[in-house]
């Protein structure tokens, strides 16, 4: 029932007009955000689960057919949506898959119906979970091997934004979360310290970190800047143990931290980490790696669980293909801007004798592969209503975004400017969109 | 579970240590997100709802006493709890309530430890359900009665989210949203068209939309701009009927309006309406709306759903007080630029003699109203774990929206600059703060 209104608008008039054939649909982001020059695919799990349990009960089916829109649509509609399972196929981009503007992330062939009334959800869920995955891998680049963890689950989008965030972030390149949630759920490590009240909850900041030790004296991971973060490094530094880290919250982290080094380091405990965290981001964190500061560890938060430089990915779910019997038609849109690329397409990627990408060539599904050696993108996952792939963990889709990113030519990876997508279309599609394009024009 | 792990490590050192006492935590926001002069309160009744259900399963349990952080923590902190429930009690503003920077929207008293572990879930909840309700007020503020529905499920921060925000919306002022599950669950009024794929189906856009009527013949609403938005119109005005609305989706907006009504009311139809959407933001409405624009509602999607332009209300949930026996200590801290007011306060609202909002005065919680007539607008939530106020229906919430922003002078409700918030400290409370700030530097 997480659909729009009007996909089930669509679905009584396909139904009632007796629409035939089947359709193919695809799942594309024309622009990608603010920056970005690729994205990490993310959610497909959760995307397929979605589709494989789709249905619809009594009580929504009562709701359904009580709304005013519904009034006059006929119950055999409701029947039928009774019924109604997910029986065509989805083919798709493995999580973790490195992608380009406009490149299909998933395709679903079914009927009419079946294919439109899963639109809001698969975008949804797509599009977050890789606007999340892809700002998280820009941020892990930008640290050049410090870890990065993911701390925003007080600034995402609701309970389950928060536990969806972190697990693209994981899949994104951080070592985990704070969220318990997502640790519970999903397996992912979390990650923490303390806040600035269980300071201010002792008469003292010393007995703070002396009270936080007694209980963790594995982990004691202090927070020094409640008051003063130098007279907080001095008392971490002066409890008779090597605090396993201390963390800066505010302030100028370059400044503070090199000054924080010195104090650990002055008083034995050149093993004790600094983690830095506050309102940073990719160009915050940049800056200070550029500079060589001493922290060994970011916690990032609001930035990067909400992508507040650019918090959506307009990813799209559009009609490319028809088919009635053994006809196929393929299909476009030409509304100002918004053209669109017919026929479901396959995503060959050719790289160059470096092993970096060199393009990635968009073909009609069925044409062979344009290159010897060329690396097909998509993947089939559902077939007929019933899962045809394996669901990969966490660390290999994680794994799978660490490679392809490897193989990105560094212009890909400047976090400032935009890379020109190294995308063409098959002369064979080429042709065809040209064609299709002067036929209805 | 949905809490960060550093919530739990410090109620297992507060648990090991015995460190006695009742804390006080408010939840406010120090500064709004871009341009925006005031928020309204949105999230409560799930973040009660989580309150008075909080409890630790068997299996979290186990999580947690595997977790490595927790690996020397004692059993008898598991065995504590187990048992754990909410039995403090909390104050807020009601849903609806317009409030500005600074000002609590939520105050928890309890355990240190129950207070402390309910703080992630409060955030994200209250953040993200007041960011979007604030949103779309500014929105429908700008669109001058005409009507506005949320349109961004697709775009949301997952299927969760896209449910929240088309609340929040509601909340805001939207009259309604596309999502069917928010009408399904929450009793929205849920609203829809038709997508381009639809018309893309049928050999011409004239079948599509006669099979759209013969299903929907009392609300044809009909989308017009999948190849040609002037052809569309006249596709639309020559059916034999008057449809119910044409929505327009790409293109200038302003100019193609126009040219459409004329075609409409040519044709006779003029109580066809016209709906819009696409990209659209306070903004650009404003800017439609102030050149008189033939459009009778607008649908706005990603920049509402996502609160584009700053996508965080950057609320914070913080110590103020902590009470031993019969002593009350109240708490700050000093961080650089993150300084905190000590004391569980109030809010006391003063209306000017035309019933604008002239100034709000903010107490301690036990002192007198420090002016007659004065409205005091946190309201007790729970009292020792039990809800002691009615939840109020979204439509109740709707009302107290738009009667405070009525109440609110022009000048906040400018979308492009920010007011200075009306809100000053009482005597009492301000010389509480000097003394704490000096005491502790």
């Amino acid at each position: 029932m997480l659909a729009d209104l009007y996909e089930l608008a669509m679905a009584a008039a396909y139904f009632d007009n007796q629409v035939p054939g089947e359709a193919v649909f695809e799942l594309f982001a024309r622009h990608l955000p603010k920056n970005f020059s690729y994205i990490v695919a993310a959610g497909l799990e959760q995307a397929l689960d979605y589709i494989l349990n789709l249905s619809f009960s009594e009580s929504q089916l009562r709701f359904l057919r009580n709304h005013p829109s519904f009034r006059r649509v006929d119950d055999a509609f409701f029947e039928y949506l009774k019924d109604l399972r997910f029986t065509g196929s989805v083919w798709a981009a493995p999580e973790g898959t490195v992608l380009f503007p406009g490149e299909p992330l998933v395709q679903v062939e079914g009927s009419l119906i079946e294919a439109q009334i899963v639109e809001t959800y698969l975008l949804t869920t797509i599009n977050f979970q890789t606007l999340i995955a892809s700002k998280a891998s820009r941020v892990v680049e930008t640290a050049k091997g410090r870890d990065v963890v993911e701390f925003g689950s007080r600034r995402a989008h609701g309970p389950q934004a928060a536990l969806l965030a972190a697990r693209a972030s994981y899949i994104g390149g951080c070592v985990g979360t704070s969220n318990l949630l997502a640790g519970y759920e999903l397996g992912i490590p979390t990650y923490g310290t303390m806040a600035h009240s269980f300071v201010m909850a002792f008469d003292s900041e010393r007995e703070a970190f002396q009270a936080y030790h007694r209980t963790f004296p594995e982990s004691t991971a202090l927070l020094i800047d409640t008051y003063d973060t130098i007279e907080g490094a001095v008392n971490a530094a002066s409890l008779g143990i090597s605090p396993t880290l201390v963390r800066l919250d505010s302030g100028d982290l370059y400044d503070l931290s090199t000054r924080v080094r010195r104090i650990l380091d002055e008083a034995g405990h050149p093993s004790t980490k600094i983690f830095a965290s506050g309102d940073l981001n990719e160009y915050k964190i940049h800056d200070l790696v550029s500079r060589g500061v001493p922290i060994d560890a970011f916690g990032v938060g609001t930035e990067l669980t909400t992508s507040r430089e650019d918090p959506a990915l307009p990813g799209i779910y559009k009609l490319v293909e028809l088919r009635r019997g053994r006809r196929t038609i393929p299909r476009v849109k030409l509304s100002p801007f918004k053209v669109t690329i017919p026929e479901r397409k396959q995503i060959h990627r050719v790289y160059a004798r470096a092993g970096y990408i060199d393009e990635d060539i968009v073909a009609i599904d069925d044409e062979p592969p344009p290159e010897p050696g060329a690396q097909p993108l998509l993947e089939k996952m559902i077939e007929k209503g019933h899962l045809v792939h394996r669901i990969p963990s966490l660390d290999e889709i994680r794994e799978r975004r660490k490679v392809q990113v490897q193989s990105l030519p560094n212009e890909f990876k400047d976090i400032t400017s935009v890379a020109e997508a190294p995308v063409r279309l098959s002369p064979r599609l080429s042709s065809l969109c040209e064609r299709l394009y002067h036929d209805i024009v």
